[in-house]
C-alpha cells in the first residue's frame, strides 16, 4: 500500500464556458466535480497502474463530504465508465476537521482553449486536529511500502509540518517523497526525504539557480536522498546516489498541463515500490506526465497514449562532473 | 403574507480576489455565500420591511441543503449581526426535487471593484416536480396578500410557466407581479398579470421600442395592469391606471446594483400591500433600489441611505397623451 498526504484537499471544479469575459455575466455550459488536492491525484493514478494506495488528510463541511462521496464513487465498487477492472483502490482514511474544505474552480475556455483558475483558501486546521492527524499518521505510514506528501499547507497547519511528516515516516523505516514548494519544501528537504520532485520555479526559489543540473544537485546537497525536477515539455532530470539522468518525451505534447506533476510522482513512487532501475522509473513518470497532458479531462491519463510513449521515452545519463552553466561555451572540447 | 416565487433559486457565492487575471491561476482571499434567486432577494427585503414573506420553487441536492440552512439562519431565531430586531420572518416552502440547485459565482476584483459573473445552468425539473410544485403553490397562493413571480425558468419548465401561475394567481383573486424577461414574459404578461417591472432592455426586447414611456404604455395593452420599467440610475417609470409618474433619486448613486431591481420590487409589493398611492410606492422603490446600490454587500440596502434617500426621490405625473419620440423636437411649444 502507497500512503499518500494531501493536507489540503480540494474540490475541483470545472465550469466550461463558451468563453470567459471579465466583469461580465458568463453561463456556465457544463459543471463537472471530482476529489482533488496533488496526493488525491497521486493516488488516482497509482490506482489505475494496480497500486493499492490509501488518501490521509483533512476534510470538513458540505464540500468535505461532497469530496469523499465522488472519492468512494471512484473505486471499482463504484467506478467511471472510463475505468479499467485492474484498478487497484483508493481507501479513503482522511481525518475530519471542523473546517470546510474548499473549492478550486477551473474555468475552461472553449474558445481559446485557456483555463482561468479560482483556488478559494483551505480551512484553518487547529492544533487538535493536526495532533488527531499525527497519530493517523504514524499508524498509516507504519503500514505503508511509501509514503507521497503533496501540496500546500492549509491555515493553521506550522510550515515545519513536512519535516515532521518526513521524520516520522523515516523513523517507520518507509521511503517518502516530498512536493511541496516555499519555506514548507526548504524545511522538509532538511529532514531528509528520499525523493523531492520540484518543477522548475520550485527549484530555482529554493536553490536561487535557474541552471536545472545544478540546482537539482544543490537539493540533493540540502538534504533530498534524490532530486528529480520536472521541466515541463522537456521531461524530467534526476539526481540520484546512482547518477544522474534526464528522460524527455518523444516529442512534445499539447494539451491540458494540469495533473502532469502528479501523474510524475505517481510514476516515481510505483517505480521505487516496484524497484525498478532510476531509468525505467523517469521512462514511466514522463509518459505518464505526457499521457496526462494529451487527456481530455484534466487530471486524468490516456491510457493508449501511454503505451505508446513509454518505450519512445529517452532517457540519457548525466556526467557525474558538475555541469557548466548551459550557456558558458564548452572550452574544454 | 406576500408569496414569492423563484423557479430557478440559487446559492449565490462571492469571492474576493486582488485581481482577476484571466487564463491564470488566482488566489481567492474570501468567500461568501447566500440563498439566492430573486425571489428570495424580494423576500429578504419585505422582511426587513416588516412584512411576513413565504418563498417558494425549487431547490435540490448539497447546493440546495446549504441555501436551505443559510435562508434559516436569515430568520429572526439566527439573524445575522446587521438586521434589525423588527424584520419578519421570511418563510421556507421551497419544493425539493432530485437536481442540484445551480451556483452562481461572483468574481469581485477588488482593483478595479468591477463583478466578473459565473452562473452554472439550473437543474432540469421533472413534470411530476412541477406537478408537485402547482399544488403547493396554488395552496399558498389562496393564503398571500400578494404574489411575486421572479427570474429565469429551469430547464425541463414550459416557457408559459409563468402564464399558467399568474392566471393561478388571478383566479384566487391575488395581486400578481411579474418580474422575468424574453419569452416567459411574453407569454406571462397575456396572462393580465396587475404588475410586471421589465429593465430598459427587457422592455425593449418585449416591445421593440427603446422609447420608455411609449415602450412601457406598450407592455400595458400586451396585458399588464400596470407597468413599472427600471430605467437604472434613471430610476423607474410607471404606467398605470390611475396614471404615469417618473421617479428619479435624488442624486446618482455610485455602487453594485445587483440586487437593485429586486429592491425595487420588493417595493413595489409592499406599498401595493400597504394600499399606498403610486408615487408614494415609487418613491419607496427608487430610494430602496438606490439604497441597495450603495450598500457595501451585493442585494442588501442601507437603511440610513434609505431613510435619508425616501423623501427626497422626485415623482413626477406624466402627461397622459403619448409621447413623442424624446429625440424629436417639440415643434408644439
Amino acid at each position: 500500500m502507497i500512503l499518500t498526504v494531501t493536507l489540503n484537499t480540494a474540490l475541483d471544479i470545472t465550469y466550461r464556458t463558451a468563453a470567459l469575459t471579465p466583469h461580465a455575466t458568463n453561463r456556465v455550459a457544463e459543471v463537472s466535480e471530482r476529489p482533488g488536492g496533488k496526493g488525491i491525484n497521486v493516488a488516482r493514478v497509482l490506482a489505475a497502474l494496480g497500486h493499492e494506495s490509501v488518501v490521509t488528510g483533512f476534510v470538513g463541511g458540505r464540500t468535505g463530504d461532497a469530496l469523499r462521496e465522488l472519492l468512494a464513487a471512484e473505486g471499482p465498487g463504484g467506478q467511471p465508465a472510463h475505468a479499467a477492472v485492474t484498478d487497484a483502490l483508493v481507501t479513503d482514511a482522511l481525518v475530519t476537521i471542523a473546517g470546510t474544505t474548499r473549492r478550486t474552480i477551473a474555468v475552461v475556455d472553449e474558445t481559446t482553449g485557456d483555463t482561468t483558475q479560482l483556488n478559494e483558501p483551505g480551512p484553518t486546521v487547529t492544533p487538535a486536529e493536526w495532533a488527531a492527524f499525527l497519530t493517523s499518521y504514524e499508524g498509516l505510514a507504519a503500514r505503508a511500502d511509501a509514503v507521497a506528501l503533496c501540496g500546500s499547507l492549509p491555515p493553521g497547519i506550522h510550515v515545519g509540518a513536512y519535516a515532521e511528516l518526513v521524520r516520522l515516516a523515516r523513523a517507520a523505516g518507509r521511503p517518502v517523497l516530498l512536493d511541496t514548494s516555499g519555506e514548507p519544501l526548504r524545511r522538509g528537504i532538511a529532514a531528509r526525504p528520499d525523493l523531492v520532485k520540484p518543477n522548475a520555479d520550485e527549484l530555482a526559489q529554493l536553490t536561487g539557480s535557474r541552471e536545472p543540473l545544478r540546482a537539482t544537485r544543490d537539493a540533493r546537497r540540502r538534504g533530498g536522498r534524490a532530486v528529480v525536477a520536472s521541466l515541463g515539455a522537456a521531461g524530467l532530470l534526476a539526481a540520484t546516489p546512482d547518477g544522474s539522468w534526464r528522460a524527455a518525451p518523444p516529442t512534445a505534447v499539447r494539451g491540458n498541463p494540469t495533473g502532469a506533476g502528479d501523474s510524475a510522482v505517481a510514476g516515481l513512487l510505483s517505480g521505487l515500490v516496484e524497484r525498478l532501475p532510476w531509468p525505467e522509473r523517469l521512462a514511466r513518470a514522463v509518459a505518464l506526465s505526457a499521457a496526462t497532458v494529451l487527456a481530455p479531462a484534466a487530471g486524468e491519463f490516456d491510457r493508449e497514449a501511454y503505451a505508446d510513449l513509454l518505450p519512445r521515452v529517452a532517457v540519457t545519463e548525466q556526467s557525474s562532473q558538475p555541469e557548466q552553466e548551459s550557456h558558458a561555451p564548452r572550452q574544454h572540447r
